[in-house]
């Protein structure tokens, strides 16, 4: 299993980790336990305070104990946990123990009850920051108050998901820096 | 200048094309006039009908004339694009003619009065369907109700932005669609 070595990341920055759309794992923890959900219907929304919004099915097992905790951790996977991700997007919370059943390590998060996935190429902890559209629309606005991000490679494989059991691997980089404005970088 | 040739797509499926996270162009008219953004914070929020979500900064031209017009066309460009994208979002609409500045062919759509950009991988067109957090959070909810998507590519070159000018291209494909129960997919 990989193991990431991982620092302190400025969160003015972290939409460079999840505004490219990859799939996430999101972990919490409730009432003396924990849960791992996979999740893909995501978005940043501001830049300081670090706003992200995400869409999460009140079927799912997680739901209750996100909305109920008020808090979570978001994890980046990268392509070496494929089997992991694809597992927990297909089994349940209720029935399993998602970290002991996955091989997943969890590491006590700073900021929030919920574990970090150790094994995540990325971790955000995050605290509810707007539930006003957690009935109506599924969505909830998180702050994201810490941030821990591997140090190397700079541009990991991700995975982005297309439905059908199909997902789209990150490929090349490419800059364009010198045709951007400096406010809009 | 690359030509796709579009078919009708099923609006339960556009999914594949969003939710990996491509940056779009978003398409607008407004007092006979027309806009095209560049945004990357966005994400699917249902199937059917099918929502999407997405954060636009009050500050761009684009915004009062998508406020009002309460209608837009969110557009997937892809590699060939990059100069266009580039630029599209680094200028303005108060100043240019965005679809004149970068050589961009406006279409007409069936179901709104925003253009199509003829050069995308594929177009989606979209009626606002909840706008009670634009005002607190810059979040648009559409419900997009017409798609257009190239028949090839199957995987299209999309851009996926890091920040800092720096794109990701969308890489290879994984499947593992026999790891997924059938309502999973």
């Amino acid at each position: 299993m990989v193991t990431y070595k991982k620092h302190d990341y400025p969160l003015p920055d972290i939409r460079r980790h999840l505004e490219t759309g990859p799939v996430v794992l999101v972990s919490s923890a409730w009432c003396g336990k924990t849960d791992i959900m996979t999740m893909g219907w995501h978005m940043m929304m501001q830049f300081s305070p670090a706003l992200f919004g995400c869409y999460i099915w009140e079927g799912n097992h997680s739901f209750e104990m996100i909305r109920h905790a008020k808090e979570c951790v978001i994890n980046v996977p990268t392509l070496e946990l494929i089997e992991q991700v694809v597992g927990i997007g297909n089994s349940t919370g209720a029935e399993l123990d998602k970290f002991a059943e996955f091989g997943l390590t969890p590491i006590a998060a700073e900021m929030v009850r919920a574990p970090l996935v150790k094994e995540c190429y990325a971790n955000f902890e995050c605290r509810l920051s707007d539930d006003s559209l957690v009935d109506s629309r599924g969505l909830f606005i998180w702050e994201v108050v810490k941030a821990h991000v591997a140090s190397s490679p700079k541009n990991p494989q991700t995975l982005h998901y297309r439905g059908n059991g199909e997902f789209m691997v990150a490929g090349a980089s490419i800059s364009r820096f010198d045709a951007f404005k400096p406010q809009n970088l």
